[in-house]
């Protein structure tokens, strides 16, 4: 499976302000490239930490792409994954609705009645891990089920985590014009972060875009 | 006087590890780039925490720099200035030595002691503001010292409190292909962080250097 994170950060590396409300970093250009990248992948993931703070539905902007998927075979939207190590999806998440299928990552300590109510929801539930998501065993499941290209739309401490496991393939990140600071909000990569053997990147291109670039990494 | 932030940060925003030990960011391209930078400035600043992480000197590495400054009629190198508010600095720092004049900028709450230990190990001691340093106030002083372009090589704490106090002329990051991580660890702009009227940068130039890229932003 490849695994592509995509995500917009602003020139100092905040992908939110320390109150976690979504910011416009990005424009027109960008968010049309994201849809055209949700339009390629079989998924688009975040982490319980974005459904919480973003509510988002991660369905395709353009009727055109949907189109255009259906065409070609596939399902109008991506499905969508969440992140949960601890099950703190609420069951009216719009990411839950109708419009595409939903995994739900969990660890294997998640109550049957959390996991009963998710699939209740609508979620397609994969368990993997003790107490925190397994992210390698559970992309294997994803894979198995035909997700060849996923899209990781953030946050900051489910990037890191990505990045943990070795499983980034590409990390494309908006840069911009903007200055959010704070010690205390949410970058490109959170978690406990690296203190050696940090992974490197390779730029692959950078492109001006709205009134920002746009820098495409390869993760060799 | 005109501010010119410069700072090399990672991928993903950081400008260190969370255990605040310098990392090779950018490459020799940059670091040319930067001792031109400093080469052409009045002087340099950092902040405390910067002084004591790293304990720099923040002089030219280019002889043939020094030599030039000198036959323009300046010092051999840039003047450093330390933001103080929590008079943290050692008196052994390296920023202290003789290779260059070196400005400490403190609160008036700053204890007369630590002032004249200061000026014993060779500072020029600038009090400004009640208890946290007055930067506005404190750049007047500067520049009626005769220092009108002033370098910011970090670290974060500093850089923020200098958007916030309007005071940011320009800031120019490389972006180098690593990912660091970590929600402790110090990126481009601490602080308490903004939570509306976000500094808005203008993007002046991108160009690669190095296994990165340099963004330039205006500040308008």
């Amino acid at each position: 499976m490849r695994v592509v994170v995509n995500a917009a950060m602003s020139a100092d590396g905040k992908i939110s302000s320390r109150e976690r409300t979504q910011i416009a970093i990005s424009g027109p250009e960008d968010f049309d490239r994201v849809d055209e990248l949700r339009a390629a992948s079989d998924a688009v993931m975040v982490g319980v930490g974005t459904v919480l703070a973003d509510d988002p539905s991660l369905t395709l902007d353009s009727e055109q792409r949907r189109t255009d998927r259906v065409g070609n075979g596939d399902p109008s939207n991506p499905a969508r994954v969440i992140a949960d190590s601890r099950i703190r999806t609420p069951p009216d998440a719009t990411i839950l609705d109708d419009a595409a299928p939903t995994y739900l990552l969990v660890s294997e300590a998640a109550p049957t009645d959390f996991m009963e109510e998710m699939e209740d929801a609508g979620a397609t539930v994969i368990a993997a891990g003790d107490d925190r998501v397994d992210l390698p065993s559970a992309f294997e499941q994803l894979e198995a089920d035909g997700i060849d290209q996923l899209m990781v739309e953030g946050g900051g401490e489910l990037i890191f985590s990505l990045f943990a496991a070795d499983l980034v393939d590409e990390c494309s990140v908006f840069v911009g014009p903007k200055i959010i600071g704070g010690r205390d909000a949410p970058t490109l990569a959170d978690g406990d972060g690296f203190t050696e053997d940090f992974p490197a990147l390779s730029l692959k291109a950078v492109e001006r875009l709205d009134e920002g670039v746009l820098l495409q990494w390869d993760v060799p």
